[in-house]
């Protein structure tokens, strides 16, 4: 029988999805789960694109151009100028999902066994990403106790080697909720200047920032890093549309975005349907997200207090995005989740959590962690605390 | 400056779009181009598929599961039970585009520097998904002179070393339109589970054969070669739903299916609407089909008569898909499709060519040949081939 690749075996399993097989098993015995484990927002997409697809007149579902419309680009171009960001038609290809931006920005920048310097925890399938494109994860390691603030530059620069071809930072940060403040953005600038380093910033969550004296500070903002700066960006939580997998590349070096598009030709093109609404969307009124970022606020405030009330629960109150890192008083988070699906449950309810090891490449780091996503209304999320609460008494008394 | 990586730079360009800035300055000239060269049929997507997208009543644009809609898998299993392939549900993992499937299937049983044996000239694009995984592509030549037909299993053997893990074929075949006989599928079977190889099938082009004695034979209807072989699958061709995106990877090795999950797993999901539509496409009449397959037969019939007629030319026969690879009495196809688009015109008229050396991995093979794809209307064709008549006419007197 011929055997999987080891590319194969070595890619990790999503710590978000792999236990849906457990939470199935939960929702089978009768019992509600509520979903901390995965940034599915609840929030209602934006009518103006849902619209636009029951109104697009199309015929022949046709290819469309490997790098997305032009129409679509030439908008994006337009909202991003107006955000402030100095981006042109040019300097964008949409791709299928953030996700496939980030593969096209490693297979652009790295080759096999290049590195790529990651602050951890960080996203889990960056790991994926870079399995698939045999890339070497190098984290550092940002911790709790400091908020998961930038570590030291000093840290950074241990790490580099020659294989070293880019940092990679999420900004504010999935799964910590960190907004790297503008001096570590330009700390970060001049690393990558001084070692000929590209700076890849996944900055999906850029709207989403919950304090009026926080502001995000985009890598396409700073000075003298063009030829070093790669943008990730996707409409999946901007519109709370994820299941579009519409997102983009977006870079000022010409020879990065050449090779980015020899990944896009081969592939043909991006999604047709979804482009018009990820187009359409743009046209959504600032009252929609002035509401749904009210919402988050208010959600993470809730969720935050809630969590600092358990005994033995550590929390970093999060700035941006809709995750925390929270440290429960337990051994093994992996265990303790698949439990709370299998055999726990608080009248007939659970919760789903996602154990954090998964967003750290370093080994037996975070095991005590949980990522939770604070994507369910406030008296689901208090009612979720409430059931953990519970069930960490109940796991940590069975002992 | 950061430098773009080597794999970046080895990416081929797509030979099917490369010449499109040069069709863009052809048709700001006022000329009207007839495309010969990209495989999006005009054929009218079904109306079941596009009234269920209208039909969709989404309010949050939601991540749908990794491998698909599990309905979506459901009633496709029946689709291929129904036309013989014992394929179950949990068979098929529902991907971004036959793109993706080619690319979770050479990441799963591959690995950098690994040997996948291809017959060339092969659908350009496994050229950039090999580039792309670090795979190494070893060119089995299939000539023009035997219609394209399977290479000597000895041709194959000669080229198998320690690091070849797969052979690739293309059934019916892009560019060639070869089908497949049974016999050289059991041929090829036998290859396999003698070497121990996977056996990866794209066979995209299934429905689209056009003569009453020819039978399409599906890998996955092979005995004894269960664990072997991975069936790659799209709607773009069958529904004429290229925009769509949506494709599948098929197999029995559970151990190939779980790997190719954690590659699903990193990209989340594949695009919402387009999978409706996609499952809804299964309800589309047989009688769509019949007109479709009656007229891409007229049309290959037209187009190939036609060709044949033009002094110099040589060309095969296609029995499925709806290419041909044609020679033409020139040197080199490049320069030739490159100054049909900028210099030349017949009445305001042109026609745009994919020169066929992208198709072929060998280096300095198919020079003088290009592929030309019947999904235009038979006027339509019938004034392309007197255009490129009257062009090789002028190209070869202007010398």
């Amino acid at each position: 029988m011929p055997q999987v690749s080891n590319k194969g075996k070595l890619m990790p399993e999503s710590p978000i999805r792999k236990l849906v097989p457990y939470a199935e098993i939960a929702k089978k015995k009768g019992h509600k789960v509520y979903h901390l484990n995965i940034g599915q927002p609840d929030i209602k997409t934006p009518d103006v694109a849902l619209q636009a697809i029951k109104k697009a007149d199309i015929q022949v579902l046709e290819y469309s151009h490997s790098a997305g419309f032009e129409s679509y680009r030439t908008k994006l171009s337009a909202y991003y100028q107006t955000h402030g960001l100095p981006i042109n038609t040019e300097d964008i290809i949409i791709t299928t999902g953030g996700s496939e931006a980030l593969l096209f920005a490693m297979g652009s920048t790295m080759d096999v066994d290049d590195e790529i310097i990651i602050p951890e925890p960080f996203y889990a399938n960056y790991n994926g990403f870079s399995t698939a494109s045999g890339v070497k994860v190098v984290p550092v390691i940002s911790t709790l106790e400091e908020g998961f603030a930038l570590p030291p530059i000093a840290a950074f620069e241990k790490l580099i080697t020659p294989k070293t071809k880019a940092i990679l930072i999420c900004n504010p940060g999935n799964p910590t909720g960190y907004l790297y403040s503008k001096d570590e953005i330009l700390q970060l600038a001049a690393l990558v200047k001084k070692h000929d380093l590209f700076l890849i910033a996944d900055e999906v969550y850029r709207e989403f920032i919950y304090d009026a004296t926080e502001k995000h500070h985009s890598v396409m903002t700073v000075e003298g890093i063009e030829q070093h700066a790669i943008m990730i960006d996707s409409v999946s939580k901007r519109y709370s549309m994820c299941g579009a997998r519409i997102g983009c590349i977006v870079s000022k070096n010409k020879e990065v975005m050449a090779t980015a598009m020899k990944f896009a030709q081969a592939r043909l093109s991006p999604p047709t349907y979804e482009q018009i609404a990820s187009e359409a969307a743009l046209e959504t009124p600032q009252s929609y997200f002035d509401e749904v970022i009210k919402e988050y606020k208010e959600r993470r405030d809730t969720l935050i207090a809630a969590l600092q009330n358990i005994e033995g629960v550590q929390v970093a109150t999060p700035k941006g995005a809709f995750y925390c890192i929270a440290k429960l008083p337990i051994d093994n988070a992996d265990t303790f989740a698949q439990w709370l699906l299998e055999s726990y449950d608080l009248n007939g309810e659970t919760v789903m959590v996602a154990p954090a090891a998964g967003f750290y490449s370093s080994p037996n780091v975070g095991q005590d962690e949980v990522r939770i996503a604070y994507v369910l209304k406030k008296d689901d999320l208090i009612r979720s605390v409430q059931i953990l609460d519970n069930a960490l008494k109940a796991y940590n008394s069975k002992k």
